[in-house]
C-alpha cells in the first residue's frame, strides 16, 4: 500500500469517528480529558524517557549546527511541563462546550419548528512545530469542540509526540474512539493530506508564514491562519507622546517574533520631529535596526542617526525580528490607506487623544484586531478571554483574528413536523408560514 | 491593456470601494436602495427596451435549437417583474442590518475594553445565470451588508444586465461609491477572477453543479455554495405511512429540478414489502423513472413493476429529473452510514414515530439541513424565515445551508484603552486580566 493510501485510511477513519464523536455529550468528553490527564500523570517517567531520545539527536544537531539552541530548549519536557500539560486538560475540560448551542429558532407552523444548533466541523488537520506540548493542547480542544483531528508535529518531537499520541489512544479506545485522533510524521504525510477533502474539512497551521502560504496555496480544503503578521502603529496629529513613546517600545519589543509584533511604524507629519528622537533613541537602546522614507532619514540624520532606506518589499515584509520600518505621513486616510494595502489584517493601532479619530481608524482599518491606544501585542485568545487559542486567522470568512473553540464548530439546521408538505405552502391557497420566533432557551 | 488587467482593475477598485461601503450607516445605505427603486421606476421603458433584445437573439437561438424554451421565458423582464424588482429592493432595505452587531465585549482593566463587532466580509463576486433580475437581488444584498460586489450575469441577459448596471451605477455615483457594483460579462472574465485572492473575499456561483465546481477547484478564493445536492428520505421501520407516501411524493414532485428535491429514497426492510407498493404507483403515475437496489427490484417485480438496477454511481448523482433511486437498508444506522457516505450534506429527513430514532437521525446526520416527517423540499431562506437568501451552501465553515444576509458578514475585534503596554500583565508584578463580561446592548 502506498504512503497516500495511508494517509487517505487515517483520513477516513477520522472522519467515522467525527460521527460519533460530534454525539458525545459534554460530562463524556470532560471525562476523556480527565482520563488523559491521568494516564500523563501515570506515565511521567515514560515521556521523561521518550523526550530524552528527542532531546540527545537535537543536542547532536545544535552541535552540528543544524539546529537552533532556542528549538532545542523548546523540545525538551521537563517535569513541570509535563505537570502543566495536566492544568492545561483541566483547564479546556472546565471551558463551555460550543457544540448543541441554539443559535436560531423559529415556528414555521404549529409543531412545525426550525432551530439551528451548533456543531463540530468535523475532521481538523493541526500541522505544529516542535514543541512536543501542542500534541496535548489541539487535542485537548479538538475533542472538546467534538472534532476528529489530524496531528503533524514537528519530526524533532517525534518520540515525545509518539507516547503522548499512544496514552491519548490508549483512552480513546476505551470509548471507541481510537480513530478519532491520528498522527502522521513526514511533510510527505501532509502533502498527503491536501487531496484529502472529502474526509477533512479544516487545516490549521500554526508554523513559519512560508508553510502556511505553502498549504494555503496547495489545497482546496479550508485553511485557518495567517501567512504573516505585519503589524502597524499609527502615531496621531493629537497623539499623548507619554502613550506614544512605551506602546512604540512595547509593541516591538515585548517579544519581536510574536505575530503581533510591531513592523511598520507610520507617524503624522506635524509631530514627527518631535516625536522621532525619544523613538529613535529607545529603539536604538535596544539594538533594533530600523528602516525609514526619506523624510525620517532626514530628520533621524539631523538627531545623529543614520537609517537605511525602507524599499517596496520591506513594508510588506513580517521581520519578527529587531527590525523596524518608519514612515511619515500626511494624515489619517494616509495612514489608513497604507495599513489597508502593505498590512496583513491582523492587527493595527493608533494613538490618538481625538476620540472621532480613533473611530475613524477602527471602523476604517481592515484588520482582524484594531485598536486604539494600547500595544499591538494585545491580540492574543488568552488576553482576549477567549479561554483557549485555536490559532490566530486572518480570514475574511468563519473567524477572525484570535479563534477559540467556537472558531471549532459550524451549525445544522434541524426541522421537525409532522408529514408536512412544501406543495401545501404554496400555489393558490398556501398555508402561510408563521415565522414566529422561538425562545433560545 | 490586456483582458486580465481589466478584471484586475475591477477587483481593486471595488476593494477600495468596499473599504468607504464598509462605513455607511444603515439609513443611507436603505436610502441608495430607494434610489435604485426609483431610477427603475422611471426607466421602465428602458429597461424593456434592452430586454427586448436579449429576447430577440433569445428567440432566434430557440428557433434554432440553440436555447430552451424555458430559459427563454426566465429572460422576460414583464412589466409586473420589473415592479417585482422595486418590492424587493424594499424588502432589504427592510431586514436589520447585519453589520455593526456587537457579538462580544468584555473588560480587560478598568478603562481597557474589548468588543467583537460584525463587519462586512468586503468584496463578494456572484456568478449568475440568465434571469436579469438577479442583479437587483443581489446587487441589494450585497450594499445592504456592507460589500463591494462583482456580478457575473448569463450571456443571454447582456443587454438587460448592461442597463439594470448602469441605473445602478448611476445611483452609487452619487455617493462616491461607483466602483462598490462591477460587472463583467464573459466566462474569461470569470476565469480571470479566480486570481484576483488579494481583492475578492469570497465567490457565490448560483449555477449549474459542473460550473460550481469548476470554481471551488480553480481559484485560492473562498467558495459559498453547493456543488450538488443529493438529497435523502429514510422510511423508518416506525414510520406513518399516511405521512410517508405523501411526504415522498412531495419530495421528489414538487419541484423535481430543486437542489433539494429528493434523489434517493430509503425504506427500512421491515416495512418494504408493505409501502413500496403505493410508492411505486405514485411515483411510476408522475411518470418517474425508477431505480433501485437487488432487494427492491424483486419486490417491485412481485407488483409489476420493472426496475432498473441502481449503480454505484447512481446513489452519488444528482439527477435534478424525475429520476428516483430507491435502497432498502436493514436498520437506521445503515440508513445514516448511507446517507454521511453518499449525500452532499444538503438535506435529508427522516419518516418515523420514534421520537428516539428520530432525535438520533437528526444528530447524526452530517448535513447541513435535517428534518424529522416533513419533505425535503423545505429548506430554503425564504422558508427559513431568514429574510432573503444569498445561496445554499453545503460548506463546514463560515455558513451552511441556506445563506442569508448575516452569511455576507464576518467581524472585527476593537481594543480600547488609554496606553496599556503588553509587558505590565506579564511577568512577576502582572497586572490582572479581569475578563469581566459586558452587555452587548
Amino acid at each position: 500500500m502506498s504512503q497516500i493510501d495511508t494517509i487517505q485510511e487515517i483520513a477516513e477513519k477520522a472522519k467515522k469517528a467525527s460521527f460519533r464523536l460530534a454525539n458525545i455529550d459534554t460530562i463524556t468528553k470532560n471525562q476523556i480529558l480527565h482520563k488523559i490527564s491521568q494516564k500523563i500523570t501515570q506515565n511521567k517517567d515514560k515521556i521523561a524517557e521518550e523526550n530524552q531520545l528527542d532531546v540527545n539527536l537535537a543536542e547532536k544537531m545544535v552541535a552540528e549546527g543544524i539546529l537552533s539552541k532556542p528549538l532545542l530548549n523548546r523540545l525538551i519536557l521537563t517535569n513541570d511541563k509535563i505537570d502543566q500539560l495536566n492544568v492545561y486538560l483541566e483547564n479546556v475540560a472546565d471551558l463551555d462546550d460550543p457544540v448543541g448551542k441554539k443559535q436560531f429558532a423559529v415556528k414555521l407552523a404549529e409543531g412545525f419548528e426550525l432551530e439551528r444548533i451548533s456543531c463540530p466541523i468535523g475532521v481538523v488537520a493541526i500541522i505544529f512545530e516542535s514543541r512536543p506540548e501542542v500534541v496535548i493542547q489541539v487535542t485537548a480542544l479538538s475533542l472538546k469542540s467534538g472534532n476528529a483531528v489530524i496531528l503533524k508535529g514537528g519530526s524533532e518531537a517525534k518520540h515525545s509526540n509518539r507516547i503522548l499520541f499512544q496514552l491519548i489512544t490508549q483512552v480513546l479506545e476505551k470509548y471507541d474512539l481510537a480513530d478519532a485522533v491520528g498522527l502522521i510524521e513526514t511533510r510527505e504525510d501532509v502533502a498527503g493530506l491536501f487531496g484529502q477533502d472529502k474526509a477533512i474539512d479544516l487545516i490549521i497551521p500554526r508554523g513559519s508564514n512560508e508553510f502556511v502560504k505553502f498549504i494555503q496555496e496547495n489545497t482546496k480544503i479550508p485553511v485557518l491562519g495567517h501567512s504573516s503578521g505585519i503589524c502597524h502603529l499609527y502615531l496621531d496629529r493629537e497623539c499623548d507622546f507619554q502613550k506614544a513613546i512605551p506602546v512604540v517600545l512595547d509593541s516591538k519589543l515585548d517579544y519581536p517574533s510574536a505575530c503581533n509584533a510591531l513592523e511598520n511604524l507610520l507617524i503624522h507629519q506635524d509631530i514627527a520631529s518631535k516625536i522621532l528622537p525619544d523613538i529613535l533613541k529607545g529603539l536604538t537602546d535596544a539594538n533594533v535596526k530600523l528602516l525609514g522614507c526619506g523624510q525620517t532619514i532626514s530628520i533621524a540624520n539631523t538627531h545623529g542617526y543614520n537609517l537605511e532606506t525602507a524599499k517596496e518589499k520591506d513594508w510588506k515584509m513580517e521581520y519578527t525580528d529587531l527590525i523596524l520600518s518608519i514612515k511619515i505621513v500626511s494624515s489619517i486616510d494616509e495612514a489608513v490607506d497604507f495599513i489597508n494595502t502593505y498590512g496583513s489584517h491582523h492587527t493595527d493601532s493608533i494613538i490618538t487623544e481625538n476620540l472621532q479619530s480613533a473611530e475613524q481608524f477602527l471602523s476604517r482599518v481592515d484588520s482582524a484586531c484594531v485598536f486604539h491606544n494600547v500595544s499591538t501585542r494585545f491580540s492574543d485568545g488568552y488576553v482576549f478571554g477567549l479561554g483557549a487559542e485555536v490559532g490566530i486567522s486572518t480570514n475574511k470568512t468563519h473567524s477572525r483574528g484570535p479563534v477559540g473553540l467556537d472558531g471549532m464548530v459550524i451549525y445544522k439546521y434541524l426541522l421537525r413536523g409532522n408529514g408536512e408538505l412544501r406543495a401545501s405552502f404554496s400555489g393558490k391557497n398556501a398555508q402561510p408560514f408563521l415565522h414566529t420566533p422561538l425562545p433560545l432557551d
